[in-house]
């Protein structure tokens, strides 16, 4: 009686989980500050020191039964408010504490979301390249996840194959930006192009498409730039957040869920979140997180090692010869591979303890990930190794 | 296209929770003191001492990139180890890390272990009274749950009736002891006797039968005795555990779910469960909360509060005259109504201020329940005004 369909998944593990484990075993042999590990998007800046603050003044001086309580099922108001009003002063929006739900991340977000404006049987539209984990979280919910291929040359979004698959039964269409793997970030005219078709599509089929914008990197964007404000763009817009990068605690499972005002079901969709959690044994990310990050809503870890980190590999890949286009955020760079086949080309940089992870799972065969969420000295060393790599394999001279 | 699986449910709001609301707003009438608020079942005791130490030495000393960084899929190994060898000094079992898995809270458990085995269709066999929760857990995934009607005399087992509805589509049984209504413990010769039933059964029908037992309260058991570990009755059992009630921190959402190790298939439930995660977007409990309630797993609150009020309570209700079996564990007390019709028992107590909570949604009506998680002070100022509301209401004498 056990059942089937988690059974079957059990053989499925991921290959960015493979490389991980075998980049374990690896340095295991030679000492890890040996192998070159870039498959995980393992934050590897610390938390802000604001944040470990609040948490040892929330212990020390708060009420312990009020501190560890129930939080009521659609969040704690407070802190509903504070991430409120954080939003609307930083985006110019209108939120209220019933627009938004705290959840254990944006894993979870995205699980309520798609529970709450799919059906099973529903089409959800993404991008590529995507993260993997999409497809569980969306076929888990019996809905259906088709994928638009990649604009290849920025990684905006290719709009002619966009507008061929938004058919009559697109319930949701699924956006990443800034973008794992790409880091691109998506442009103003992107979005409002973006929403444009989709607005046009909704009225033409005579039924609501929603945006979910899985924002988990929204504040890591390099050069002094922003990302614009998705749910500026689209009014049925619910901006899935995390504060697993932001403030460099994935562990803690937090974030939240908001809800656009403008969206005629805003409060509704807040409240059926919270009958989609009694199903799913949700109820409510920690009471102690919630109330620690409502302290520290507008300040972020120190994320210029990222931005260092990203410049010395883009150099450094372009130099080689690598097709790749600019991140302009998050902490990942996506180069097309130097043979077709970019399972093998990752197999033939293990062997020079560079871990790279194929791209052929994100929908976008040929290229790879490289998630540069290291220590800068780590990358500086593993320059080398690359460019040798490069010349030894494929005979460029560089 | 917002679903209408969730949005039918906004209406649904749950007695306890009315009567909360309505405790709250007679409560601003005429002071909190003044209203005898028995609803919910929101521990009134302190988190231990150890707790608070426990999270404070952590935030302290630990490196934030450990303490705050990814949970494996599975739940943090020295975690799992010592929630395992906790259990077997305890329980006398032979659990190790890969039974483990730590979820938020028995809510997810549950969540977590139907889903394991059960399918879509299939039956599951709960006891009245039962946490009404139980049936947006079960329905949530598909399955059906089916009440057997309660044992009135001691709130342990209908045996006949259990036997009768134990068909060849019942997947699994979820018992919940002690148990929240009733103050019941099930006593070694119920478990054993449930035990041996459902094996027969399974055995006649040629499939596993699953007892997921739902165990919050299992260390609040008065008069000095234990609740017998029910996964040692039956090897087919995963134990859903949280620490919301033993260590007063419901708001952290932190349990585990243990499969016994005698089951064949138990490796691969816990397996099957990081894979359920993924597709409802649960992926771990807070780290930081993991490494914390690993350091103080043999501990709990102070539930000697709960057992005076029991006495309390128990002593006033016989003497008034109540059909009452004692409760031998929890912090509920479930009395007969002294009329029929429950709910309108309990809405003339309200107006004495004395917030019950009729049983018609616990699978027992004509029963109501009273949550003594409350000051012992307040306990004894409320018993005077039970008297006065059964003499005035009910003209009895006492």
């Amino acid at each position: 009686m056990i059942a089937e369909q988690y059974r079957s998944m059990l053989g499925q593990k991921s290959v960015i989980r493979q490389l991980s484990e075998a980049a374990g075993r690896r340095a295991q042999q030679i000492g890890a500050e040996n192998v070159f590990d870039y498959s995980l998007g393992n934050p590897s800046v610390p938390a802000p020191e604001a944040f470990r603050r609040a948490l040892l003044s929330l212990v020390e001086e708060e009420d312990p039964m009020r501190l560890h309580g129930y939080s009521p099922t659609l969040g704690i108001p407070s802190v509903k408010k504070a991430i409120a009003d954080s939003l609307n002063r930083r985006f110019d929006m209108e939120y209220g504490p019933e627009h938004i739900f705290p959840v254990s991340a944006a894993a979870a977000a995205i699980a309520h979301a798609l529970r709450a404006v799919t059906c099973p049987g529903d089409e959800v539209l993404t991008f590529a390249p995507f993260f993997p984990e999409y497809h569980p979280y969306v076929e888990l919910t019996g809905a259906k996840l088709r994928v638009v291929p990649a604009d290849t040359t920025s990684f905006q979004i290719d709009f002619d194959a966009f507008e061929k698959m938004l058919g009559p039964k697109v319930a949701a269409v699924l956006v990443n930006t800034p973008n794992n793997p790409s880091g691109a970030v998506y442009s103003a005219a992107t979005l409002a192009r973006l929403a444009e078709l989709m607005e046009k599509k909704a009225a033409e089929y005579g039924h609501d498409i929603f945006l979910i914008s899985d924002e988990p990197y929204r504040e890591i964007v390099f050069d002094g730039q922003t990302q614009p404000y998705v749910s500026k763009f689209y009014r049925n817009t619910i901006s899935c957040y995390s504060f697993s990068k932001a403030l460099s605690i994935p562990g803690e499972r937090i974030g939240y869920l908001a809800v656009n005002p403008a969206c005629p079901e805003a409060a509704e969709i807040v409240n059926m979140c919270g009958q989609i959690s009694r199903g799913i044994g949700h109820n409510c990310p920690s009471s102690l997180m919630q109330l620690a990050v409502a302290r520290v809503l507008d300040q972020t870890a120190d994320f210029s090692v990222y931005e260092k980190n990203r410049n010395l590999l883009y150099d450094c890949l372009t130099d080689c010869g690598f097709e790749v286009v600019k991140p302009q955020g998050t902490f990942y760079i996506f180069p097309k591979a130097l043979e077709e086949d970019a399972a093998a080309f990752c197999r033939k940089a293990l062997d020079y303890d560079l871990v790279l992870v194929p791209a052929d799972s994100f929908g976008c065969p040929g290229y790879f990930r490289m998630a540069y969420c290291v220590g800068t000295e780590k990358v500086e060393r593993s320059l080398p190794v690359l460019r040798r790599f490069v010349r030894e394999t494929y005979g460029r001279q560089v």
